[in-house]
């Protein structure tokens, strides 16, 4: 856990825009000033006063140079959790510019799990340098750590905790808190094992302060505790500790070995995290964030766009096909955009409501027809509005009834076509095992347009040849 | 905190999706069987075993009356459990159906906090009545609770804390644990206060066990605190939490008297929501669940529709424009959606992430510039690569150059320019204090329309005539 100075700014709730556009720019600016004269004292001063996760934003909107200027004048401990915090690219230019010592100092003050996150973004070599050079303990910890992915439980975890044997008594464990308290900085629960080192109970610190001293720990350890497994998906274990309100959460190994913990700071990342990765899925970006360079910008971005490009030429056949009878009703080319936009819209509303509902395992098969029924219903009402206006504009810039008719038909259909897919393709999806939140993507969208000209043309084509 | 039972199923890891879709659902129709042979027995051994959270998803997917039926067989602490996490339909559905007595015996399980969020759904003369069936002191507190509005630190925090005066000793704060313990479920910190309520420091319980009981709290109490304001924003709250990676937080009020707290629990919903929040606004779907109703369902998504409806009439009416001269070269309608999808992807990919950005306040106003140099570049290239791939397909289906060329050079003019949109109108919307988000609804995405078309018609009429 951060340990923060004060900051009278948050008492006197600034603006969060201000906050993050202006206050900061200002101080940047100082600070840039101060390292153009490279007044050490006035920058070390400032320093002291700045949350670590302040200094890191600072350092994201620094130049390179000034930014490992600036850095190098942090202490290891500091210097430490602001490496945690800077974005990637910040990260590997302050890695680049550190000689192995000053990288080893800074992975000594650092938990176990966050020295394993940093040593994997370390050229080979020098990560096996700086391996090397910690102390045994430590090196195996973050060994084992390394060993698994990063998206799994064990990924996630920490290995400071404190064991104790179900023999023991309070005053046992109290002591061995005292002992260990430097070195496990987040402790909620402490874990009973026993002799096969198997977990066995959990005891909060709060018991442990309203127990006398002398009870054995197996009297009021929690015996109804959960664990995940260390190869547990990091965002099922997300939704393990949400669920059930959890502050941290012991990780076991096959044997029910408890291998690490992992505390619920690392889960509000996740959640953000996967949270901005729906969005992204949503929007047909990969892996992209804002310090990303032009050229992955562009990997992220053109596989859903190269879809979309192959998929409308479809569209574009779909619409020549068309083309030797309509051409003499030349004005059903304006409601192209119409026809599009309203389906397209439609069917995205309709999937991302399902798809949440799948996340968050409110959705059942046996729902399934209800929920068919219900977005029924709506598309019918939504777009029986829609059609209606369409009807009457029509009418009312001189359009001919049949063709207010036909095109406000058509364009119901269309909307009720891509409220139904939009229901009934993420639940396809997640029936084969694919992330329902692709039924959002670039397929079903171009799918959707696909579907809904033909659709379109082929009713116009009907009511007038 | 939830004090949950074990759950043999998380140990063995069994698939998500499996969980949510398959094994509750056999689970519902055993209990289903039950209530319909009203087994109370079984049901209520079957209930004990049961996580609270658990049993609130298989009351959403039971009919009403079979869940009232079963909701009644809880004990009270367990239902007021199960009643904070079924969905707001089914809470509903079960608090109609409750007498004012079962209400308040519910209702005085709960902490304060979670009480006013149950109280404020009641309506208005059954919240009098359980307000005043309550005790006096939980009255008063819980009136002070319901008087924040729902959004705001205020609405979020929970009155139980330990508050202790900067002059009491290690040893009378642990005698004010074991006082408390009840009532206070979720401790972490302690609140130090001066003679005037005011908060000078905070102590958590590691700190408590370690330190000599015959020291002053305020020798080894952290005067580096954060607190946040009785009405300050939610989304602010959390921000403040989790860029510390505080698991609690004091609130004050404008004399700086501790008020309240909020626990990480509460937060993480509130990122989950807001998360929710974000990508509805993304679809146009506004404060929409998966219980709500047909009507509000069709509140939710028709205003983004009529904006799109009235958006692409415009459209429409751009298409209509150019019909004189274009309608000798009809083949330039089948381009319409190309134009249309390309440019809609395109201004929403480069949205989204200046919108997150600005979300989690990377984005600076230092950085505008370099941000449009980027999009620039992206934007250039992606739109060549998908330029060339059009010229080329173009030629290869018999297409002249010139029309390749032109179809090509539109569709990279209509990609770039709505790079740039999606990149400057969030940032001029923060400046504006409108939600940037919007920057990806209706109105953005209609406009990228018109002005696509426009720019792709233009093009072709300076090119062909």
């Amino acid at each position: 856990m951060a340990n923060p100075e004060t900051d009278p700014e948050l008492k006197t709730g600034p603006d969060p825009e201000d906050d993050s556009l202006i206050i900061d720019q200002g101080l940047t600016d100082d600070i840039l000033e101060l390292i153009a004269d490279r007044d050490q004292g006035s920058l070390m001063n400032l320093l002291v006063d700045l949350h670590d996760s302040d200094i890191a934003v600072i350092l994201d909107h620094l130049p390179p140079d000034d930014a490992i200027y600036l850095f190098r004048l942090l202490q290891d401990e500091q210097a430490a959790a602001v490496l945690l915090d800077v974005n990637d690219h910040t990260r590997g230019v302050i890695l680049d510019s550190l000689g192995n010592v000053e990288i080893t100092n800074i992975i000594d003050e650092l938990d176990s799990d966050d020295a394993a996150d940093v040593i994997q973004e370390l050229p080979e070599e020098v990560a096996e340098v700086v391996l090397e050079s910690i102390s045994e303990e430590d090196r195996s910890e973050v060994r084992e750590l390394l060993s698994y992915e990063e998206d799994t439980a064990g990924g996630l975890m920490a290995t400071e905790l404190i064991r104790i044997h179900e023999s023991s008594s309070i005053y046992d464990a109290i002591m061995e808190i005292k002992k260990q308290a430097e070195e496990v900085e987040d402790l909620y629960d402490l874990y009973v094992v026993d002799a096969g080192e198997r977990l066995v109970g959990t005891i909060d610190l709060k018991t442990l302060i309203i127990t006398p001293s002398y009870k054995k720990v197996s009297e009021v350890m929690d015996t109804g505790f959960l664990t995940v497994r260390v190869d547990m998906d990091q965002e099922e274990v997300a939704h393990v500790m949400q669920k059930h309100d959890l502050v941290s959460i012991g990780v076991v190994n096959d044997q029910d070995q408890i291998v690490g913990q992992i505390t619920i700071d690392d889960i509000v990342d996740v959640i953000r995290d996967e949270a901005q990765e729906d969005i992204q899925r949503l929007t047909g970006v990969v892996e992209e964030s804002f310090s990303s360079r032009i050229l992955k910008i562009v990997g992220s971005r053109l596989p859903w766009l190269l879809i979309g490009l192959f998929g409308e030429m479809i569209s574009g056949m779909v619409i020549r096909s068309f083309e030797s009878t309509l051409s003499q009703m030349i004005v059903l080319y304006a409601f192209i955009p119409l026809i599009m936009a309203m389906g397209g819209s439609t069917g995205v509303q309709s999937s991302s409501i399902v798809i949440q509902a799948i996340a968050r395992g409110e959705l059942w098969m046996s729902d399934i027809w209800k929920r068919l029924g219900k977005e029924l219903g709506a598309a019918l009402l939504i777009s029986f509005t829609c059609g209606l206006i369409v009807v009457v504009v029509s009418m009312l810039t001189g359009g001919s009834l049949d063709m207010g008719l036909t095109i406000g038909g058509a364009l119901m259909v269309v909307m009720v076509n891509a409220a139904m897919m939009g229901t009934v393709l993420p639940l396809m999806f997640e029936k084969l095992n694919v992330d329902p939140a692709m039924a959002t993507g670039p397929f079903i969208t171009t799918l959707n347009d696909i579907l809904g000209l033909t659709i379109y043309f082929s009713i116009a084509y009907v009511v007038f040849f």
